[in-house]
């Protein structure tokens, strides 16, 4: 007998119909002899609904009025399925963040857990009845309700499977788990088996969106197993978790792509130390996400710093770095849009070298030219031209023969919706 | 400077263009040097559609389910009104049940408020911050949710105004105001200036609809002065408040009509102390809401007892009835569904004789026959068959001269809506 996180995201909850398919799920994991703590988002498009009336309300509104507002959405789909679980037989309450006792900070519309009380939880499974929590959600010292931000459901599940001492923590979702790559590009991409926290890192924070990146944070940090897998499959989906000693490590994992990337290149910066921190220091404080940053020393102690943002806040980048260029005397700013980040993920990469250097070849036998590149222990990244988007995956996603291995049950696509 | 509690029903903020008119209200009002409390309804529709979504999950949802649940409408609305007043420059915040402090028994889905703690309202308008209080909700002593019945936003609201020492309760709704009758049976129907608390309970259980009767009593007891007015007239509505001492009443306030309604009848019942105790015990049980009773000795020792039921309890009362009959040995029984009941009530009938003559003159002048009647201190209820049911209305609203006087400020019809 296990003690089971089973999360349940927006598509998989999105009508009475899934509703009643989540509650079948939850049943007969019942009845196999594990024990259950139920998570559950909103159902689909209703935070999106709420959002939108919001804004018809205010260009700019709130931020704790904002938590009320989308918090909502999660009690209904707890409360529903509580009552389709009684309906079955089955004792269930819901339970809202408050009552589950995850206090978080102040941070509104992205708070972060700071305890989870295990108690509620526990006295709930005594009494034989399973508790469906709403994710998403907890309360600030001041009593508020707060929210996680996008995808906090998931940081939910993982906090609560930490908390009660779960052996696993199961995210059902839309897809049959994590792919080698976005399978609407590469049809041959591979659903992978097993995963580990790093890799699976990078592959979220670079685009693959599966999971919330904090959730993963989570779970590594406590080791906890996560299971991603589809609602609407039997499909085991991919574990999530620790890097597997001993075995012949696969070098790279995944490829994935961000089209999201802007490159902003200030020319003519004096090398003298301390510009560089300046100029990085004025856009994060506009709260502006950096990603890569290059920079080059060329003759005349000048150089050129090149960074990327999210295309959306280029133009505001942009600003700042004129700013900055007017006042320490640096030459012209250079806005770049028609870019994307390739990149290639892998824990092996650790222990094999050349994997860098057989990434750009392969590129470069397709004749797709490099803009920039970064590297990390387990991650290679490359800023190409967008039209080159497409063949980049394709290209090395064969190079790095993601394609080749067997397919464990023949379901290698998104199972959609 | 007066405090006043402003409550918006669920057409008054169904929809973005609503919730600013409301907005609109409580700026003028602040505008104007008075301080507020505003209480939300669900948007319109809203509380329909989650009880729909859990009525296709399950033919019998806990209780306690149904209160997280649609409790959530009203979350939704306080947040919504919030956003729209900050962004019009006023400092609001919304408040759920739990946050203003309103404790209530733990009756799930028809709780009753025990207590409201004042503090958690005085500290934000001593901040200068509007409170935008969720209706219709509080906390059980086991800190669940609980809600307060169909309507219990207008309790809310009143209990509030009481808790705070507010002033006067505004009850923002689609009508202007409470009518002498339905003006969609007579159009020549009246909007009451001024009507005493008792007459209200009357014309409410009656079925006026205007106001939540437990408001009523609510304001009753506390004597906390209730405006029922229009959020999009600037008509001042109707005021209920105390009765009115010194002037001249008016004998009859209003005509009702009450379409749902069944009556039954167990004939042939002995003549023995108690039966008839034991009967009304047999049904309350079944938590069946008996409204009036007639009962008639004939020869024999023997009596028919009649009572009327909601239409819809009917076929259950009458299983009652008969398990009942068959035990002490009485005869047959009889169900009559094609009757409604008509009532006249005012304040006035305490100090004026022969207003139940007149009624029941006036209705015979028609050939109306009346099955049953039942009196109070300041109504009269007459039980007819249904075919005559708009004519006794005309009947009784020219009988007691309710169209006859002058029309304050020509809106005698309900604004629709």
């Amino acid at each position: 007998m296990a003690l089971i996180v089973q999360k349940f995201g927006g598509t998989s909850v999105g009508s009475i119909e899934r509703i009643r398919l989540v509650a079948g799920i939850v049943q007969k994991t019942l009845s196999s002899g594990d024990q259950v703590v139920v998570v559950v988002s909103a159902m689909a498009g209703e935070t999106d609904r709420l959002v939108k009336l919001a804004h018809e309300l205010s260009p700019d509104p709130p931020e704790r009025e904002m938590d009320m507002l989308m918090s909502s959405g999660e009690r209904v789909t707890s409360a529903l399925l509580a009552i389709c679980l009684n309906n079955m037989g089955i004792p269930a309450r819901s339970m809202t963040g408050r009552q589950v006792g995850i206090k978080t900070d102040n941070v509104h519309t992205k708070a972060r857990i700071e305890s989870i009380s295990s108690e509620p939880l526990a006295q709930s499974l005594e009494a034989g009845i399973v508790p469906i929590v709403a994710g998403f959600q907890g309360i600030s010292p001041q009593e508020n309700v707060t929210t996680l931000g996008r995808g906090g459901s998931d940081t939910t599940a993982v906090a609560i499977a930490v908390a009660i001492g779960a052996q696993r923590c199961d995210i059902y979702t839309d897809v049959t788990g994590v792919f080698t790559t976005d399978p609407n590009l590469v049809p041959q991409a591979r659903k992978i088996d097993r995963i580990a926290y790093e890799e699976m890192l990078e592959m979220a924070s670079l685009g693959a969106k599966v999971l919330q990146t904090r959730s993963v944070e989570f779970a590594m940090k406590y080791k906890m197993p996560v299971r991603v897998r589809s609602t609407f499959s039997d499909d085991p989906g991919t574990l999530v978790t620790e890097e597997e000693k001993g075995m012949e490590q696969i070098v790279v994992s995944g490829v994935t792509l961000d089209k999201n990337q802007a490159k902003i290149t200030v020319s003519d910066v004096p090398d003298r130390p301390g510009l560089a921190a300046r100029l990085f220091e004025d856009i994060s404080g506009h709260s502006i996400i950096v990603d890569m940053i290059v920079q080059n020393i060329g003759q005349d102690q000048m150089t050129d710093i090149s960074f990327t943002v999210p295309r959306s806040e280029s133009r505001k980048a942009e600003r700042i770095a004129l700013d900055f260029s007017k006042e320490i005397g640096a030459g012209e700013i250079r806005v770049k849009e028609d870019i994307v980040k390739i990149s290639i993920v892998g824990v092996g990469m650790r222990s094999h070298s050349g994997v860098a250097a057989r990434m750009f070849s392969a590129l470069a036998k397709e004749g797709i030219n490099i803009v920039m590149i970064s590297t990390s222990e387990i991650k290679i990244s490359c800023l190409i031209e967008d039209r080159y988007a497409e063949l980049s995956v394709r290209t090395l996603h064969k190079e790095f023969e993601l394609e080749s291995r067997s397919l464990p049950n023949g379901q290698p696509h998104l199972s959609g919706n």
